[in-house]
């Protein structure tokens, strides 16, 4: 990865990078000791000549006789400023006036510049006017740095003007970015064509661009203190691109606290979490309805085949096993505790637990900080760090790992193992979880709870999944992050060898308010996220509903080897519908190559379409279903499978699910692994085809074009972002 | 409604509206006279000019002398532009100067112009220099008209200026437009924001963009003939706003063929088919799988209550009944004859049906324009014309109307009713709706294939819907309209009375592609079906799926009177996605009151969250969850309430399920009748009590927060459209 740390590029730092950092300290310090936070013109302009950024001709006029004495020596036309630590917004208090030439005209435009601010802001202290060359012209844009609550500095990047401020169209990258990833955000805004050169004009600078966008990716990363960097406009001309406004504004330092584990270590407590070998259950109880009856009860009847110990102050026995009354009187090693006593007897026996030398504790009670136990979630925490326990939790229905056989959790327990891990921050989604994956019967390695993420979170889970053989999908609901960057290291790890699910809870203002009032902690901007995610190469699944779609057709689909879908159906009707939900997952419909077209027209009645889609009209037997699917399958150009079906006496909907299974069997027998998905129109019955079909390993949806087109669109967006594709 | 007709606004047109219209006349004949269809820049000016369009002083220069006399009497700056017939993008050619000052910039420029489009465009006919006076400034913006295959004349507007061309962002409404249409196209572009004025800045003239709009509007209303309009850019200044240039383009007037029934006549005609006292079976039989077979055996398993007659050639028997070998021989009266025999047979029923005065011909075969036969299709029409039979189809499964236990088709039948009719397009997306429809237990008033359309199409049965007593939503997927002023005409009217829900299939390029193929419809612009559809006040549905949702949903929902959402729920997590997707769905979530804050605050335990969502905490008991419901329904400032449910084994599903329907049935029992929708978290359980509540007027999920979301923002931008909500 391109790395958190400081190194970058320096060549286009004049002196070299750590000169222009001294520099620049110096001049943060200068102004500190004022006790000012935003930094004059002159000085914004020094930290941007210490790193490289082209700013216009420019210089400080004191009064008019001196401002046209600059503007003569500059060169016209000039540009005009109001300089005051007071203002702000220059443009919004009438302190800016460009395409000023002539004496007269400086003169003209001093005063007015003057008199606007004065009327503007009476008390605000005027240390002069800058006097700037115009710059010749180009397309504005905006370049920029932030400080995220969640993930640190970032850079951004828009086309500026007042236009494109009103329609928000920004780009954010974790800072500091490579030349490649300035280059990315060239293309990632919604109006990228402009930058590519419009109606004949020459396009601008971009080599210039990506540079600038390098330098104040860099100034961000080098300086934590530094809150803001806004260079708007930057004009962006053919030959090169000048930054008319620099404006940087200091903060304080964001610290950093939580402990690092190296990822061996996350990897060694993990392994005893996700593969005990034995679990102590503090709390076991044999009393229907309690927490730590129904936690014991699930490890037992789930067949765990590890060690269950119950631990009782009353010791004896629980659910016919001995009992103790301490974890230290457990004469073994455990690898995990799951504690189901009420919150404020955790402390004591997570002590204990730490005498123990027990590795990891799932901490189910709730009454922490999510209730205002603010001071007992932190002492518990405390205890764990020094005893080197990882805790999972607390407030949360604990966690299922079915290729163990383990059910620790007093919810209803789950069985079947299969591809997906899924991760909750929250118990109710967690049940949401629970009851989509055991109505569509989902395959599952691992459902865990994460609630307050007091100690293990998102990343430590993902260290895990990446190398875990049993999970081929990972699928996260999150309401924040507690340390952004460290996420981000771990899903670009584990997008390498596997797709990453994300549904970001609190996207909109509303939901990140809701979001604050829950889990009391502070909801990033949302546009950030979604950025910093995609460029991770997560999926970001816009809502619970798709992430559990998304968490049960990926593992089920094999990996796409190019771009070129084609549509079989056998409804026209389908067909234009599933064109317009590929088109709209991002996924593109195959040119259909001439010998290509003509064998589907072979198999197909004269009056069905050829081209993409296929279609082969809805009175066709099995026959034709399976020469079109055949023939999609073994021709090499064509990557992926998209088949729409409509309910028919001659071709019933078993029959059609049996036929696709066994072509896509035979298939992969030979070798040919393309995913496959489909859309079943029809009665009742095609609801088992469809669960037919996906035991089979065809993502198959009754009565809906999308879901299908979606799930094939989520499988692209991680291929493409693990590098798979060409 | 605002009228088709050629009635506008005539305040803004110089002279009256026709002596406007007369100038204009003469002035296209005398373009048309030279065998041209781009009008010049001058001719453009003074059409502008009849219809009160502002535009700069300006006059067509020879030479570079008289461009320099011109400009000194203009006043400088000018703009220079090249004009000439064969240049039409005069930018791109380099054909334009802008910001000239003095008689040697005039001159310069007039050289540079002429240089730049005799290299672009050697063979280009020059017809001199058009010398403006330059705009003073304003906002950019792009006002024009096109002829929409769909739409016919629809007026355009966005923001201009290369920028927003990049983006694409226009708005568009059927010409001509009232003022107030006019204005709502100005909140209706993605950059609304610039043209109430940014950052400090006189917004632009706001009364001078509409009455241009207006003006626009009339004049492609005006003339069939005027293929293009093009006002780009005009200048919105905060005192007026100036076309800068002005382009027209002729074309060939669109031509209207279809016949029109009067409201009158389509009721008549469609009462007798959707509540039919006898309907005659052509090519009923015995032989099971004819299709024949299935539908006579469909009408009689069914129910249908009215007198059902078998018709084939060798009379006799069929399935007990007896025969008649035409339908001229049947001894009564019949309202809809089912034609269930080969294409090719049909000209020859249909003119005995036609002899016998059968009102309504069911065209079920293929076989007609879909596979090519057009002219066997036109030669269909034409006798059901001569003998004034209305015709639905061919090529379709027939159509359902469960309250009279009317099943006339050969799929699988269906019985039950309730409150929403489906219409379809497409056979597949037919099967889709029965197969949907059945699962969910969906009650519905009446299910219509449409297939090619010959007569009948969505606007006829919205006129009959608009009024049937048993259907409170009507859903429709969508290929293409035949006359889409009709629809909208129709869909307006509709709208007053119940929710339009419209699925357009062919929303992208490469679905319009396959919509072509398919029905040989020209597929219209999608920007111009959403923009016009909305207009119209109809639901478009983003795919299959959500049409369906829709239409289960949108019929048990009461509708909103206010926009007051208040979200109830005992998972935080699911508090936060449902915000999310509440906003997403178009939704406010009520600013809380004190009050009524402290009152729900009393209900629920002291860690809880009140404000909006109130979340009510995962461990509650049925009566806290009983008593926050009623609180919501109670307060007369909460207009609907969205229920977030948590399964746990203090109130497990169905406790949930019974307690919700009885709170909301006793409410309604004393007239308070709002929408409620609900997301249930949880195991496999909240499955039936998702439908539990769904037959009781609650609209619930399992596993999702965003279809709750989804259904009320649908049920709301009904009741907005509709006029229901302050």
């Amino acid at each position: 990865m391109s790395g958190d740390g400081v190194e970058g590029v320096d060549g286009g730092v004049p002196g070299g990078r750590e000169a222009a950092r001294e520099r620049v300290r110096g001049l943060f310090a200068a102004v500190r000791a004022e006790g000012r936070a935003v930094l004059t013109a002159t000085e914004a302009e020094q930290v941007a000549a210490a790193y490289g950024i082209p700013t216009p001709a420019q210089a400080l006029a004191g009064d008019a006789d001196e401002a046209v004495e600059l503007a003569e020596g500059i060169g016209y036309p000039v540009v005009l400023k109001v300089v005051s630590p007071d203002v702000v917004h220059k443009t919004d208090a009438g302190g800016v006036v460009a395409g000023v030439t002539g004496a007269d005209g400086v003169r003209a435009a001093h005063a007015r510049v003057l008199a606007a601010v004065r009327e503007h802001a009476p008390a605000a202290r005027i240390e002069g006017v800058q006097v700037q060359r115009m710059v010749p012209g180009g397309v504005e844009v905006l370049i920029g740095a932030v400080t995220d609550p969640t993930f640190g500095k970032v850079v951004a990047f828009g086309l500026g003007g007042v236009l494109v401020e009103a329609l928000g169209d920004l780009t954010f990258r974790l800072a500091p970015v490579t030349p490649d990833e300035a280059g990315s955000m060239l293309d990632s805004v919604r109006a990228a064509e402009v930058l590519r050169g419009v109606r004949g004009a020459a396009p601008p600078d971009r080599a210039a661009l990506r540079e600038l966008i390098v330098a104040v990716s860099e100034l961000a990363a080098d300086f934590p203190e530094l809150a803001e960097i806004d260079l708007n406009p930057v004009f962006a001309a053919p030959d090169g691109a000048t930054a008319a406004d620099v404006r940087l504004l200091l903060g304080e330092p964001a610290g950093r606290t939580a402990p690092v584990h190296t990822p061996e270590e996350i990897l060694a407590s993990m392994r005893r979490l996700m593969e005990p070998r034995s679990v102590a259950v503090v709390g076991a109880s044999d009393q229907p309805g309690k927490i730590g009856n129904s936690v014991l009860r699930n490890l037992v009847d789930g067949g765990f085949e590890g060690e269950i110990h119950p631990v009782n102050p009353k010791a004896g026995q629980v659910l016919d096993r001995k009992a103790y009354a301490s974890v230290c009187d457990v004469p073994a090693e455990i690898d995990v505790a799951v504690f189901a006593i009420p919150a404020a007897l955790v402390p004591a026996a997570l002590e204990e637990a730490g005498r123990k030398g027990v590795p990891n504790a799932v901490l189910i009670p709730s009454g922490f900080a999510e209730t205002g136990e603010v001071e007992l979630q932190e002492r518990t925490v405390e205890i764990a760090r020094r005893h080197g326990i990882r805790l999972l939790g607390p407030n949360i229905y604990g966690y299922y790992a079915p290729w163990q056989k383990l059910c620790a959790t007093f919810c209803t327990p789950y069985d079947v193992p299969g591809g997906v891990a899924l991760t909750s921050q929250s118990g109710g989604i967690g049940m949401a979880v629970l009851g989509y994956a055991r109505s569509t019967g989902t395959g599952v390695s691992a459902i865990v709870g994460l609630g307050n993420k007091s100690d293990v979170d998102e990343d430590d889970l993902l260290t895990w999944f990446a190398q875990d053989a049993h999970t081929r999908c990972v699928a996260m609901h999150i309401e924040d992050l507690k340390d952004g960057r460290a996420f981000v290291r771990a899903a670009r790890e584990t997008v390498r060898r596997k797709p990453v699910v994300v549904l970001k809870a609190g996207r909109t203002a509303a939901g990140s308010r809701a979001a604050g009032s829950h889990t009391g902690a502070l909801a990033g901007d949302d546009a950030v996220y979604d950025d910093v995610l995609r460029q991770a190469g997560v999926i970001r699944a816009p809502g619970l509903h798709e992430m559990l779609e998304y968490a049960r057709a990926l593992p089920v689909l094999p990996a796409p080897r190019g771009e070129n879908v084609v549509v079989i159906t056998g409804a026209g009707g389908s067909g234009v519908l599933l064109s317009d939900a590929l088109v709209e997952a991002g996924l593109s419909l195959m040119e259909m190559p001439d010998d290509l077209d003509a064998a589907f027209r072979a198999l197909i009645p004269p009056f069905g379409a050829a081209g993409n889609p296929v279609d082969i009209t809805g009175g066709e037997p099995p026959a034709t279903y399976e020469a079109a699917i055949r023939l999609g399958l073994e021709d090499d150009r064509v990557h992926a499978l998209v088949l729409g079906y409509w309910h028919t006496v001659v071709t019933p909907p078993m029959v059609f699910a049996e036929l696709t299974s066994r072509v896509v069997a035979e298939a992969r027998g030979r070798g040919i692994d393309k995913p496959v998905v489909a859309s079943l129109a029809g009665d009742t019955e095609v609801e088992r085809a469809c669960a037919h079909l996906f035991e089979n390993g065809i993502a198959a949806y009754p009565y809906t074009t999308e879901k299908p087109a979606a799930v094939l669109g989520a499988k692209y967006r991680w291929a493409r972002a693990a590098g798979l594709l060409p």
